[in-house]
């Protein structure tokens, strides 16, 4: 990929609503473990975008920065490489978000699909806060703040970073200059893995997730009442692969692809049951969640350490985030360390 | 009055996109000069508000933060006891913005009647700015990160008071605190001032302005040109008191009551001609301009003073505002300074 050649920035996070799960590990923490070896890599706990629909639960959102982190270090996310920070301790974001909230409209912003489609999910009963309207232009400033060129996303994300590019071109446009730096989605190419009840996406909200932080019972007993193919009855019926979670799962976890590829044969045909195929998924997958258990119970038992590292990583961020904003008041003319 | 037997705070200001005028100066500096020997005052260069509007225009907001310091200086704001200050320089006014703004519905904005009231004067282009519809919220943050609890306004502002009573009383409510105060308005017993021309209220936009920064002859002119009663034809005439603005500045700025009692007896009778009536009023006005002018002049003399005014004022706001900030975020459990 021409994409290796070049020094890149990556910006990438999660919004600290709940634990982490397979899902996520197979969709994003995978790929950031990978490329922070490769590129310079900020990756931001969004406490600030969970309360735009939290508002009036901030406790959960607090409870779960910890989690959050929990779950990156468990998972190989290096502090060392990456900066993993807390996006209200980097304030630099929130005065960019009020410039750039200045660039574009409100008809804009309640176009934009992947907006509509999260307040049609949200359901809100109040109205629609103006908080999270709002948040793809804190995206942004999440993204230009670092001049991350690079977002890993899901294509129901792209929009996003639509979003992101206006502001850019119109900043830089405006202001004749080209201090801010549009972003390219970094789309994955993994399947999204599936909840175990075979029902879209996983999803804490749907009771359908594997967590990292499951214990080993809890492992054996969500994939044993996984669902797999409601008409495959006895183990000698003939069994469907395709929309089959269990292996949709086998091909994120199945280092053997050969034998996973005759596995798919043979429950086609007829003669492979539920239990054995199921024995194989928590034979490949309980040594690499017991790996992330053991991390995760190591950092857990020290949350004062993580919170020293999330507040170290949110000064080296802010310092980035500093210097961009400095760039950004300066092509506004809002200089006023000297006077003309 | 009852309020001035209690130790209030005030939270004032301007916008800086231009040079402030005798509506200004009757509006609302005479209020804060006298004001701040009572109350503990802050005074907002709202430069942030500005470009909620003026986007593409920034050296406009750049320039005029000087020439609105200036006229403040020169009216008689005395640093020393006001806490003149840079919206954008107290970083943490975004950040409680960013709070609020998850705490008020988009059709709550939309309905505000004073924005709509601007949103229709300005008639935007390109659509609203989601920036400009958001103001009253950014405003909201203002008022309650100095604990202000009178916020002086005309009557067409009170809408925005109501606005920040509900994101205080939602706050409080939601968090089960009294971290953030609850504003009063205080409405100015002072007509407004009319503009040269009669029509409506002073502005730079109707080109209706005297401006404190007027020199002799410029404002010579201007009254000379001002509108009277058109059908005031000859000094014998009898003539029309009520919107005439001559009689308004009159109002405004003639110290001698009974005196101007007589003058408004003796126009409505007849025999008393427009030339006298202004000569009147420029007896009156210009002592009280030259003094502002030759206070301006030596200011305006030394901008890097100003400037370090101005700076200093910001660090003494922002110690005040980064203390409610840390009472909102403890307030919201986002305290990261513990693990707890």
């Amino acid at each position: 990929m021409s994409i290796h050649s070049a020094n890149h920035i990556i910006l990438t996070g999660d919004r600290p609503t709940g634990p982490l799960h397979l899902g996520h590990l197979v969709g994003s923490l995978r790929g950031r473990v990978r490329l922070q070896h490769e590129f310079r890599q900020f990756c931001i706990i969004a406490d600030m975008q969970a309360l735009t629909d939290n508002a009036g639960n901030p406790e959960k959102i607090r409870s779960n920065i910890l989690e959050v982190a929990f779950d990156y270090l468990a998972a190989g996310i290096d502090p060392k490489i990456t900066t993993i920070f807390i996006q209200s301790l980097v304030p630099e974001l929130s005065e960019l978000t009020m410039y750039y909230l200045n660039l574009v409209t409100v008809s804009r912003l309640q176009r934009n699909p992947t907006v509509k489609d999260e307040i049609r999910l949200r359901r809100f009963a109040r109205g629609i806060p103006v908080g999270f309207l709002c948040y793809p232009v804190s995206q942004a400033a999440d993204i230009t703040a670092f001049k991350a060129d690079l977002v890993p996303v899901g294509s129901d994300q792209l929009p996003m970073i639509e979003q992101t590019t206006e502001i850019v071109r119109s900043f830089n446009r405006s202001h004749n200059c080209s201090v801010l730096v549009e972003p390219k989605p970094l789309l994955s190419s993994v399947p999204r893995l599936p909840g175990t009840d075979g029902k879209g996406k996983m999803s804490k909200s749907l009771d359908n997730a594997i967590y990292l932080s499951d214990t080993v019972d809890v492992v054996h007993d969500k994939v044993k009442k996984m669902y797999t193919d409601p008409s495959h009855l006895r183990p000698e019926d003939p069994g469907t692969v395709e929309g089959n979670p269990v292996f949709a799962y086998l091909d994120a976890f199945d280092p053997d692809k050969a034998g996973l590829d005759a596995m798919k044969a043979h429950y086609r045909h007829g003669g492979l049951g539920d239990t054995a195929l199921k024995r194989r998924l928590l034979d490949v997958l309980l040594p690499e969640l017991d790996t992330i258990r053991e991390r995760r119970r190591l950092f857990a038992r020290d949350p004062a350490q993580v919170m020293g590292i999330l507040r170290e990583g949110s000064r080296a961020a802010r310092t980035v985030a500093a210097q961009t904003l400095e760039e950004v008041r300066k092509a506004m003319q809002l200089d006023y360390s000297s006077t003309n």
